[in-house]
Parts: C-alpha cells; structure tokens; sequence
C-alpha cells in the first residue's frame, strides 16, 4: 500500500487533536505527573483489515515528539483479534491525551478495509473490480477511497472533475428527444474535455444501446436484475466497459460479478461501515 | 432543536463542495446550459429521524446565491418513507453539482438521528438519559452529537477539557497504593479546575466505595453485570449520580435502565451508524 | 462562458488586496475626503479579447459594497482599442485603493485570452483543438486555464489527477525491455484507475506503434517534423486520438494542423503571455 | 542575494504541488515502484539569469525528506544555455510528481530576473537605479521584486502602504485649486505619515515646480519627452529625487538614463516576462 | 509550569512576525551582512514574575534554525531586576529582526504572572484560590489564562462552554416569577449538559438561599459588602462552594479573603496588567 | 475617524467568539428561550475617549443577522461616565453570547484611546506630535494603533517595512570606525530602499551630528536629559525632523515639547493602557 501523503495526514490530525482537546486535557495535565512514562499497545478486538496506522502514529508524535512507535502491522494486512498493531512508548501525558484520537481514525478506516475486503473476498477468480462511490463523509474523501484500497477495492472517479458521468438528471435538464440525447450529451462533453473518459448511465436496454453508439467509454448499468445485466453485456460485447450498481449486497456481488461486467460499484464500503474494535492498552 | 451555528455550517459545507467538485463538475458544465433551470425534491427512502437539513440548504445556495428552499420538515422529526424533507429550485447547474454533498450530509447524520431514537424508544418510561461517547469522526464531533440530540439523545462531555473523567489508566500512571488512588485523583483535579465536574471510572464495588468517599460528582459503571449495577446503585444511594456504559446493545438496554442508573453512554450511536437511504428527485 | 466560481474570485480578489495595501493605502487615506465619490472607466489601450472582469468588479465592491458597477463588454469578447470595458462609480477611496489589483488581474487574464484567441485565429477551418499547458504560474491554474477558455482554446488536463499522461521518464523509472514498457505501463495505469483516460508520449514511430497496440487513448507526438508528424497520423488511422507539441508558434502552428492531428498544445499560452495594456480612466 | 524567507516559499510551493497535484499524481504512482530511485539535472536550455532554484528545492523535498539537492548555482548568476542549474536525486516519484512544479517557479522567475538584466546592462555606467511597479501578478509580489533584485534591479514601493504616492486622480478627486493642489495633498499625507516618504506624480513643469515647492522627496516624471526631462532634471536642481516612467523599452532606456534622472522605473519587468526555457533531465 | 502546546506558540508566533515584518526587515537586510553573528541577552529591567519565554525562543528560532538559545530562568520564577532569562545567539539579522516580537510577548505575559503573583502574596496562609475572569485581550485566552497560574493563580472557565454559569439577565430573560427563577435555570441547565457544574450568581441573600436549595455546585456573591460576605458564607455553610467578586484590590484582597469564601475571582489579573521592563541587550 | 476595515474587523471577531464560546454557550442554550428578545445599552462607567464600537457591533451581528443596533456615540469621541455608547435590540441569546466578546474588544481600545487623549492634552498647543512605537499585543497591532489614532495619537511606522531605523544594533553589527558607521548605514539603506525614510537613533551629540551629515530625514534623541534635547535641536537647525523617545510620562512630556522637537514617542500608550470600565445593561 503506498501511504496517504504526510501533509494531509498531519492536517487531519491537527484538527482532530484541537477538537477533542480543545483548550487542554484537563484530567491528564491535573492528575499525571509531566514526567511520567507509559508504554500502550494498540490491539484489535475483532478481526479486521487494517488501515490508518499513519494517523495513530501522526497523533502520538504531535503531542511529544519524543514518543517511540513501533509497528506490529501495516495497512492492508488482515489481522486476527488479539493481534497487536502498534506499540508506543513515551511521556504517559501524550499517549493518555491522543488515545481516543488515535483510535477514531484507526477504527473507521480499518471498519472501511475490512468490509471492502468481505465483498472482495466473495468475487474471487472472477474478473471483477469492486468499486467505491462518492458516497463518502464530507472531509474524509482521500481517506475512505485509501481504507477502500486497503481492503482490495479499487477507486472509482474521485469527484465531479476527473470522470464525465452522464446521469439521466443530465439528459433531462438537456431536453433533447430521448433517442438523440445519449449522443448529444456526449459529444459535448468530449468537445469541452477531450482528455477525460466518459461513461453513461443507462436504465433500458434503448439506453445501452445509444451509449454504444455515442461510443462512451464506460456503461453504468443501474439497477438492473441479473438477466438484463446478462443481456446488456452481451449487446455491448466489448466495446465499451460495463459497471454494475444498485441491489449490491454480500448476498447478491458474487452473482452479478458472474454476469461478466467489468466493475461493481458498492456504496455501502464508505456509507454504512461500522468502526471496528480496536483499543489501547497501557502495560504495568 | 437548536439548529448548528451557521459559520460552521457554510465553512464544512465549502470545503465538502471544493471536495468534490475540485477545479469543476466537467459532465454538468459542459452538458448543462448556465440557464436551464430545475425543480427537485429530497425524499427518505425508509423511515428515518431527520438530522442536518441546514447542510443541504447550504450546499446548494452556495453554488448558486438564487436557489429556493422550502423545509417539508425539520431536523428531529420522524418521518415515514416517501417523506419530502426539502424541495428546492433554481439553476439546474447548481442542483446537479451540489446533489451528492447535500445528501452525504443529509444521509450520515439522519443515520445517527435514528439509530439514536430507537435506543431513546427503548428506555421510554424510565429516568434515564441516552448519552453519546468521544467516539466519533474526526471533525465531526459537532455535527455527530447535534444528531443525537435530534434523535432525543443528550449530549456528554465534548471533549477533554469540559469534564474531568478519571480512568483505569489515569490512576495506574499515578502509582499510588490503590486504595488511594483514587481519592488523590479527585483533590488533584479539584484543586486545577475547581469550575469542572469529577467523572471517576469504576470496575469494582470497591472503587465505587472510593468514588463515594472522593464526592466525585459522577460515576461510571463500566462494563458491570446487571446484578453488579444494581448492587452498586444501591450502594452509591444518589451521593453520586452514576452512568453505565459496555456492552449496551437494542437487546440490553432497557434492562440496564432498570437497573437504577442515571444515565447509559453508547459508543454506537456514532461510531456504528450506517448512512439511511434519501435521495433528490427531479421532477419532470 | 461560463464564470469563475464566486468564491475563488473573492479568495483571490481579497488577497490580493491584503498583499498591495498591507496595514493601509497611505496616500488615499491621506489626502482624499470619506465622503468623496468618483467615476471611472476601464478601458483597453490595445485590441483585446477580455477575460478577468468578475475580478475587477470584485476588487473594488470589497473595498465598498456601495460601488456601482456596470459591465460594457463581457470575457470572451474581442474588444478594439479604446473600448470601455467596465464603468466603477461610488466612493473615491476605494476606486483608487483597487485601481491597480483589480487591473493586475484584467491586463494578465485578457493577455492570456488575447495570446490565445490568436493562435486559434491561425487553425480556423481546420477540425484542430488549440489546447494548454500545466505550464501555468503556481496558484494562478484555474484563472489561467479559465483565461485560454475565453480565447476560444480547450483546456487539457487540470493537473496530474485527472488523465493517465505516460512519458518518456515514466517508462524509464520502469526499467523494462523497451519494446515491451508502454504496454506495461499502461495495463498498470488502467489496473490503477479504470475510469481515467490514457495518454501516451512517442518520439518514435516505434512508440507511437507500441502506443496503438496498448490501446491509449491518445498519442502525444512530442517534437515531430511535420512529415513525421504526418506518418504518424496515417499510422494511427483513428483508433486513437493525436496531439502535436513542441516548437508550435504563430508561424508554424497551421502546417501542424494541417497533418490532421486532432489536437496541438501549446505552452506559450500561458507561460510567455504578457500582460495587455489596459488603463482605469477618472470622469471629471 | 539574499533568499525569500522559507516560511513564504514552503507555504507557495506546498500550494502548488496540491493545486497541480490533487487527490494524487495518478500516471505516477500507477507506474512507478515506491522503491524507485532517480537522478536528475535541472538545465538552462536558453542564456538565463537565474531566480527562484529555493522553490525547486522545496518542492522536491516537500514530496520526499529523503532527497538529496546539489545546487550547481545561485540565484542572480547567469548562466549559458546548458548550464546545470540543481542536480536532484531521491525516490523517482517524487521526482516526476515535483517536476512541472518546480519548473514552473524557476523558469518565470529567472524570465524575470533575465529581463531585468538585460535593462540594466543597458544603463551600466550611469548612476541611474532601474526600478519595477506594483504591475505584479496578485498573490506573487514577494516574488517577483525578489526576483528583480537577481537581475540587478533595484524594488520600488511594495504596496500601497509604504511610499506616499500623489498621483493626478488623487489632486482630482481633492477638488482644490489647480495651483495649490499639490501643496495641500502633501501637507495633508505628512501629517498623518511623519514617517513615509512623498513622491508626487508631474506631468508638466508646473507641476514639477509646486512638487519642489512642496518638498517632496521624489518626484515621478510621468511620459515626458527627452527634451522635457532634461529640462525637468534642471529645475530640480537636486532638491529633490527624480523618477521617469512611461515609454521605457531596450531601445530607450540609455537615453532617459542620460537625461540625468535618479531611477527609471519599467512595469516590463513583470508585467511582460515570458518564462525561459528551462528543463529537468533525467540520467540514465 | 507547564508548557503551552507548541503548536499554539508557532501560529501565534508566525502571525506576529508577519505583523511586524510584513514584506521586510528593510534597515536589517539593507544594513546588516547576511554572514553577520550576534551574541543578546534578554534580561529583566525591574522585579518580576518570568511567563512566556517560549514565545521568544520561537521568534528567534522562526527566523534561523541555527540559533542556539540558553534559557536562564523559566516560567513562573519571581526574578529581580538585571537577571538573564534568556540568552541567544546566531546570525545578527535574526536576533534584529524578532528582538521586538520577542519582547512583546514575554513583557506582555510577565506583566499578568507579575500582577497575579502580587494578589496571591496577599492572601497568603489563606485556603482562598486567586481566580482569573474571561475579561482577557481577544485571541490571547490561553495565554493570558497560562500567565495567571505562572503567577501562581488558578483557572476560572476557559469560556462559555466548560462551566453552567447563570447570571442576572440569564434570570431576567427566562420570565419566571423570581422566587422560582434559579431552580428553574438550574433544573434546565443539569438537564442539557448533565456532565457540567452549574454556578449561580447571587446579590442577594434571597438568591444565596434559592442556589442553595438548587443544589448549584458553586455561587458567586457578586458585589456584596465584608459582612454580607461572611452571613452568606454562614448561611451556605459548606454545602456549595462560594466565590466573591467585584471590587477586589490589593488592598481589600486579605479581608475578602477572610470572610471564608472558597475563591476570588479578579478582572484586573488580565484587563489590566501593564508590561514589564525587559530589554534585549547585545553583546559587544 | 476612518474605521477599521471590516474584513479585519470580521476575522477578528469571530476568532474571538470562536475562543470564548468554542462547541456552544452551555448556560445561554439551556436556559433562555430561542424566541425570547431583549434590549441592552453598552455603557461607559467612568469618562473615556471611545474606540473600537464597530467590534461591539460586528459581535453582537455575527450571532444574529437580525440584531438592530443604534450607535449613540463614535470612535475618537470623549464620553462621561454614564453615557451609553451602542444600544443592541434582538435576540436574548445573540445579545448574552456575544456580552463578553464585544465588551473587551471595546473596553481594551477605548483604554488605549484614553491614554492617548490625556498625553495628548499636556502638549496642547505645542506643534509636537505624539506618536505610538511598535510595543503592541501581537496580533493586534493594526487596532491598537487605530486607538491610538481615536485619542489624538499619530502613527509611527507599522513594522519593520516602512521606514529605515537604524539604531545601535545596528551600528554595532555593522563593525565599522564609529565616527564612519552611521554614514555607511545610511548610504546602504538608502540604496536598497530608495522610497524609504531613513531615521537614526542618536544617543550624542556625535551621532546627531553624523546623522545630519548623513542626511537623515528624521533624528531619534533617545533618552537625553532635557538640557541636551535642546542642543540636539539647536543643532539640528531644521535639517532633519526630530523625535524624542525614553523617560517620557504625563508629568514629563510638557516640558520634553518644549525643547522644540518634533514628535515625542510613547510606548506606554499601548504597553501599559489598562482597560477601561464598560458595562452592557440589559434593560427590564
């Protein structure tokens, strides 16, 4: 896994720390002498997949920069419970005051990871690509399309700018005849941004159809039961990509994957992932 | 409710939109003419607690200043599926690019609203009050404890610096003989912060015994049997006020409120919400 | 065209303001009454095409929400020597405070416009797309590529997120067989990120082949002769697209066209632009 | 020369690399192994006076601490075409994705500082000071007088706060009598400003004259003929500084420098540099 | 002491450079060798309390990595006139350029421990706590806050968020008949933040009564005469705790002090402490 | 008075509400109704010279957009004590939130105005000018040196970029003969900042008469008895402004003005202004 950069790790964790601390911790400075030491461990509770250790290592070293981390794991390794992650060592006030910071990162993320890899664990020897969506917690985009990463997923476009996405919203603010609007829509796309790739939503088979034609380059197939997927990859037949979504579940990703389209996309990674178990305990 | 500070609002509301829309929404400017313009409605999908509908308000009148709002409810009303939350009309443009943040918004703390009113319907008849934790996500600490007040929720502390709360680890880095721990805790904390509330975290009767004699003001019970919580509300015999918390599940609740306790604290509220499912309809 | 984003005008507007007045306009506070008012045109002292004026009008309501404004051209539009482009009235204060940022960003952003509109002039009848550059002043991208819009060229990508651009130091960072690298690093590319197009750089009819076989999207022919330029279009027979770049001027830009590739970028759009020649004239 | 202060070059260039590299550099992380490691020399490919290799250096470390920077120059050197200007070597991603940034900086720059040069060579031997104007880049002023200063030239005013300027609209807009206009605005900008400098704007002798009446300390010799500047340099007689400005290019500075004024101040310098052409060669 | 967290003194630090140095320390770059070193001692010029020398090291450290600094004294140390806090050395341009920013602070924030240490010697032998009020400098808080306890007093609320307070016009806007007002504002009050302590205010003895029968956790006897002081305290009589305010002196501290209350809380600590003597005196 | 910008006059306030009120007014929100209104007058309790109203108003504003407020008095103006300043009407919660904040703004500037008046008052009819020095609260230089300003007060320099100060230090870095040093200096600084005043601290009579040759335009006479202020101006003769600074009181700076020199600094205006007592009373 290559990690998020330094800078937006150290950001997030600035504003995180200021929120949780805001004007001081005022249990820890009252009760915990300055010179105190700790040693704590970060272990999970559950299995899980890992993702974010940055964050619990950026929040530890922003309140004393003389703590000692070590890792136990890395993002995008799965882990059994009881596994330790992380062991930091250091000023007890630093590490009593960031614990719960550390932790809310540490949580979601791996939460993100460890469910992206239950649905990619259930497409196994197909060819499919399981995709996240920008169903995503506002401020958190860079983050939960990395957990996503770290769980086996791949990335679908990061936001409105780098993926023409051609919905049926777009061709009804269009008002054109409904049999022309697919190539219209196109074509004015490609024009205004000829180095970006463009993909169609298309509901109906008529729809497909037309955004072969427009020679789109990627069908957002939506909502379809399983026999019009099977129909609508065959009508396409290679000459565009094919991407499933709508319906997707544990239950239902292993079927759709066999339908032969190239990419499922699946809200549910970033938009109802729960935190995992994961907590810090402080050695004798 | 009280709605969330306005400032707060349009600053998260910006940097969500910068977000996603980066340098620009390539499909809808290039496909969308600057004059066309649109109705659309934001309805619940399933029976939902409505939290954060400033958001969406907010998003769409920053894209465009000329946008029409109008509420068919309000954040902490319950509402069945099918349910029109907000309608709003103007630019086309506006509408379309502003979609997904609205509902990102909209979906996440709606999620928490309702998870927390389907704890808060369980303990209905009872004194006790359904606390949130710190168990959220980063920069969204406001935001998260505001939907649980809409969910009928009451808010705990907000961070490390407006109550005084002692646990296990406060007391193990202070190395003091155990029975006085916790005594010597409390008269620290007292004596910086006169102003803050005492919080001690007890896992034994006899802490609690110790908790008394300190006059912490609260006491947590943490991850107690119910026999042990009933046995240590009667010993505390209202000289503290006390708070359960571990373990508390849809399943378990309203046996712990029974149990005699001022309060029960549930990290799910906010770490294990799932996003409820609301969508924006254009209208033809 | 479409505007700039509100916001971003005002960012820059208002720093820009911070960075020339500093703690205050010495002389203006000095000498020139509160209460006096003013009138003022803007106007070009050379032929032009406009861009930039959402800024002018920004600089000075920042400095008085009183001024009137009243727009006599509009960006995009080619304008001769001695046409009005704006008319500013209201406190005399603020005209003078604003005169010189609010032309700094007209004369650069029109400079830009007018360079382009010129080179597009050169192309005219041919199905050629006069594209930029991320050869841009640091901080300035979307202004300047704003600006190339405004002079009738087609933006290329934003940055380095939102095509796949594959060049010659790609390939040699990847240390494979030569004949074998494109290939190579464009499944790599498309495995990464399936719904960004793929840009591929040749030197050589070689590479343009490889280019071909691996399916890129487009072709950069970087620093061809026109006849090689001309073999690579026959080469290429449209599976996929072409652009031209290196050594484009005024002089040569039409004879590349005329080889049929499908786009030329050209860097002196915005890196060798100079300012126009623009004036705020005071009314008696 | 001294350097910009690295507060102001870290933030600059921390702002470029997010702007050209958003969520990610997508080509490179895709293709290039983490492991990777380059060598790279950033070469004059044109006779340049050097400014800004500070920004280059920054933006290769800001994407790796780990990379070592060989400087090969200095800024205010010049150097032929071919010259080595910074040798890089590190992680080849960082390399790839700080290249189009780094460039960017240096190559605008050192087409200031090259400009600059060239209108100082042409006064040499003469006591005349070549100055620049407020006619900057918003958002870029810092850095480009720092960048006139490596071109030999010498910086005016930084804003509107540190030089009382009166110019014509200033006496317009002051409403007094003609004759008296002058006097009255520089009593009035000493009074509040014991501590600026005044410089007063003529366009005619008697202008000139009330300027040195008034005891300015500077006065700017607005687009006067040769014959008028010396006149203008002869009534003056010393009391006071003197400024010519307006119609100063290559082919006329000598002889404005000859008429005996202080300094020649050339809004050129900024407002109509192009970049130079500069490269980053990577090494086998 | 503890420290202020260094994040805060660096922003602060940053912004008040910025302030005094804007584009240039024009005398020092023009005036002094870049190559120049330096040798300055900060000393005391009259008897003080030392807090802030933090902000010191860092305004000379902002400006050149390569200082060395020896501190001679610390924070929360009573030191008589011509002692050495701090001693600093390195490049000359540096110790010029922060030396006024530095001094601002320390003599700033000695100025509130100075004045605080003076109260706190006047209730010596006493159990009273010399409180601190939010009449602080706006932006200062933490600061003015931390120059307090270096002066040997004690936090009041860091603002309107870690403590209830309810005041006359709290009362005055509820409405309630004044016999049931404070139970009423209290009964709210525990209700929406159960984890804060609640303090009333009280002028009357009436008020004193009703706060105690609300069970508030602190009152503030707001204004009342010695003796009124002493009844009140009777009348409570350990079941709250009890703070005085208004009219506090020098010279009426002690007798306050003595009338049993348990704090006293001081407006002049912060809105009204002058700056202390302190130079920076080079070394030859 | 020109008022302060109200950007800056905005970014400051709602830093400060912001610092005081921080996730929310736990008292206000609890207990006064959102629909209750109210009526409060700000009003000064002892004589004053006022400034800084706009900030009361800005506070009160940003908490509610629908407050009216009614100014009864200006900046710059003399109150008695009992006069009311601003009257605010609107929300009870906007009004109690922002109380404070508005209060300290006011109350702090209109103390430095204070001291300004009566400093000003014991030169009247002198042609002295008094002038504030750069010993400001960081970050808040811009308003107390508006302050300054409402009290009579005339600015001296912002910072370090708008005039040449050469003072001791720098002589002594610069290591020259002495009798050459403030030449040299001058020399230097006038030819990198050519727009600049050059001002040198003189300590003898030597120095004054170095500085006269030097052409300085203005003398510090730091810290002379009275007997050799007058010879320094005797000296001086008119060729150079002067400015006397050190030692200087209310019961001083009568006869430091009639020595005859030009301006008189003071920096107890803003290092040691207390603030002044205004109350904000609720009305019934």
């Amino acid at each position: 896994m290559d990690l998020l950069p330094s800078d937006l790790v150290n950001r997030l964790v600035q504003d995180a720390l200021a929120e949780d601390i805001g004007p001081g911790d005022a249990t820890t400075v009252a009760i915990i002498p300055a010179e105190a030491n700790a040693v704590a461990c970060m272990r999970a509770r559950e299995t899980i997949v890992v993702a974010g250790l940055q964050f619990a290592e950026a929040a530890f070293r922003k309140l004393s920069p003389s703590v000692t981390i070590k890792w136990h794991s890395r993002d995008g390794k799965s882990e059994p419970a009881g596994s330790t992650l992380l062991e930091v060592s250091g000023p007890a006030r630093a590490l009593l005051s960031a614990e719960r910071t550390a932790l809310n990162f540490v949580q979601r993320l791996s939460g993100i990871a460890t469910i992206t890899a239950s649905y990619v664990r259930e497409v196994i020897k197909t060819a499919v690509q399981v995709l996240d969506t920008r169903k995503t917690t506002p401020g958190w985009r860079q983050l939960e399309k990395y957990a996503v990463k770290c769980g086996g997923g791949v990335n679908h476009r990061m936001g409105l700018y780098d993926l023409i996405m051609i919905k049926d919203n777009h061709l009804a603010a269009l008002r054109e005849a409904p049999e022309g609007a697919i190539a219209a829509a196109v074509a004015k796309a490609r024009a205004a941004h000829p180095h970006l790739r463009v993909e169609v939503e298309a509901d109906t088979m008529e729809q497909v159809q037309q955004a072969v034609a427009a020679r789109a380059d990627i069908i957002l197939l939506d909502n379809m039961p399983l026999a019009q997927l099977r129909e609508a990859v065959k009508l396409v037949n290679q000459r565009c990509e094919t991407e499933a979504s709508g319906g997707v579940t544990l239950a239902t990703i292993r079927a759709i994957a066999e339908t032969g389209v190239d990419y499922i996309s699946v809200g549910a990674l970033t938009h109802s992932a729960r935190s995992v178990d994961i907590g810090l305990d402080f050695e004798e």
